[in-house]
């Protein structure tokens, strides 16, 4: 147990990435154990620019009840996800637990992948339980799927293994950030409209509804993560672009597809997609992959040796009508000014469409996995800290 | 051959109407004969509100070449489509073919389909030939696909057939439009942005690309059409209903599958999309249904015992900023002013999106095949109309 000079107030504190899947996981094939249809891999992204940063600390001054923290707010408690938590079982103090995202959870990144794998990682390191990164992500796959993938860097698989007990449904990595780590991600956040159907409702009715779901989780998936990670291994941006935005688009076909159907791509999305096929046509080869989660915003993977093509292009397109031109990975596009592909080669209503719809961006890359911090967010004498 | 009282110009005029497909053509097996890779099924639309009108005349006067004029405008005739033509060997006088549709062509409806079924029959009674419609839409198919279900009124199957040469893929009645004459059709006309891709080229990507595709046309469309026809013989709106939205949603995921990925819906048509389900779900049954096809524009399906629910509310929604609130179909609905369905059980921003994006409404119903007329488009000495 991680101790502090306080004997009576013990604290780990822990930072978490998100993750952007490339093959997505939609549809449980077991809700209660959360269990998914089809595999699915994903690039963590660096948490110098997006990180969930949690503190897990216990004590006997505490009052009985466990307590939740999330960005100031308190949070309802839901046993059954307390209950999948790493716990001796000797550990009987109460729990306080404060996270904190440094990035609006509004924005509609995938923030409870963050939160749910520093919330396991958090509190196996305060009971300094020996799990590995392997053995916590099948923990974290049961409070939120996609958490599972964040509890490793780099390039991460999540197989949805063939136990029903699902002990082997957990995330690998497939290469280390260090493999490939010229990998950047540009997220173009979408001004929000509300969404159209929470994730975790969606992705039950296309299992039960949709004619087309079981044929991309049966028969389209399993040769896509091969050949993905062979472009993995290989650093093939050609191939890895192709494949992600190919399932990015499957994907949401079968959202269509599902009775009644779901939309979370409009019309500002679709202009991210032409101005990426708009990009990879003027330079002449494929510098540039879109993919879409459960909601409109665009994220652009490209190589950093691309990235005047690539960001410059969106940099000179919204000028400044979109705030987040800046942030560890901008240093080398302050001074691009021109677009990488000169505007007349991107269709004009592409060029309107990000306009007006894309009020933010993200400048990222391909990061580490969870980091032991002592930014504690609880205090030595059990005080939340005030940010 | 049909003669007028000056023996040396010889006509024959004919009306066609536009189809709407509730299961979509989408894809060929053989391009060359323009054999389609699944069955599908149509709603021809009444004439009273929209219709080809079509003279076919020959004579020895007229120069060598033969001509076809179309909405006003020469145009090019493509010698294949020409060659497809009924024609007995003995007809060697030149063609002169004269065309006007009463709907602007930019509108996004199936112009094709109605020109080139006007087409084949006006020549074929040019010629008197004996073919049925039956017949003739097997000639009509090889010009323009769909152009096979305008030859017939009602309720239209073009069958997929399975002999190599074709000669079983053609149209046949399903049921007459007086079997169940109380379906209407309300056209939402979507402010016509660029075609994102002509169908002749994008359903052949779809062909070579989707993995979903294959899929939709083995496995998902044989039982629609068998599911279809029996709602089409039972009167039953609610089966009609959800089959035709869900094979629209099939259609447009196999197309958003495509590589490229083809979106031919917007924002509002995604707004038309939510308004039926809205009204639907407001109403506790299933009183309308919507259908898209290459574009934008939304087909909004019901019967004319709910018209104050669907119409209604649609013009309630749009008020005066949709023009085409007239016509044949209109005049019950002339007095309707209140929404069938309270607008505050419509999403706002549906009622926004459809007010900004729906610049025009065609209010019309079933209807019956081509018709016979005097109103020929060329003179009895050979000279055009001017209309």
């Amino acid at each position: 147990m991680a101790s502090t000079s306080n004997q009576s107030v013990y604290r780990a504190t822990t930072t978490a990435p998100v993750n952007i899947a490339v093959i997505k996981y939609w549809g449980k094939r077991d809700v209660t154990l959360n269990l998914p249809t089809n595999s699915s891999l994903s690039v963590t992204l660096s948490q110098r620019s997006l990180r969930t940063l949690t503190t897990a600390s216990c004590s006997a001054n505490y009052p009985a009840e466990d307590t939740l923290n999330l960005n100031g707010q308190p949070q309802e408690i839901h046993p059954s996800r307390m209950a999948m938590l790493p716990s001796p079982k000797l550990s009987t103090l109460p729990l306080r637990i404060v996270s904190e995202n440094n990035f609006p959870t509004a924005a509609g990144l995938a923030s409870s992948a963050a939160g749910f794998a520093a919330l396991v990682r958090a509190v196996a390191d305060l009971y300094s339980l020996p799990q590995s990164a392997r053995e916590l992500s099948r923990i974290a796959r049961q409070g939120s799927g996609s958490a599972c993938r964040s509890l490793m860097g780099g390039y991460v698989a999540w197989r949805t293994g063939e136990l029903a007990d699902g002990s082997d449904s957990l995330a690998e990595e497939v290469a280390p950030a260090a493999h490939w780590p010229e990998m950047r991600a540009l997220i173009l956040v979408v001004s929000a409209e509300k969404k159209d159907v929470p994730s975790t409702e969606g992705m039950q009715t296309t299992v039960h509804t949709s004619d087309l779901f079981d044929h991309r989780a049966k028969n389209v998936v399993p040769e896509r993560m091969a050949a993905i990670e062979a472009a993995i291994q290989a650093r093939d941006f050609h191939k890895f672009a192709e494949i992600t935005m190919r399932d990015s688009n499957t994907f949401h076909a079968t959202c269509l597809d599902s009775w009644p159907p779901i939309f979370y791509m409009n019309d500002v999305s679709r202009a991210a997609v032409r101005l990426v096929h708009d990009i990879n046509r003027a330079v002449g080869r494929t510098v540039a992959a879109y993919t879409f989660d459960a909601g409109p915003n665009a994220v652009i993977y490209y190589e950093e040796k691309d990235e005047a093509l690539v960001a410059g292009t969106v940099k000179a397109i919204l000028g400044a009508s979109a705030s987040g031109w800046e942030g560890p990975f901008y240093e080398k596009l302050a001074n691009v000014t021109a677009p990488g592909v000169s505007l007349d080669q991107i269709d004009s209503r592409v060029v309107s469409g990000l306009k007006d719809g894309v009020s933010r961006v993200i400048l990222t890359g391909v990061g580490e996995g969870p980091v032991s911090v002592e930014d504690h967010l609880v205090t030595e004498t059990g005080e939340m800290v005030n940010n």
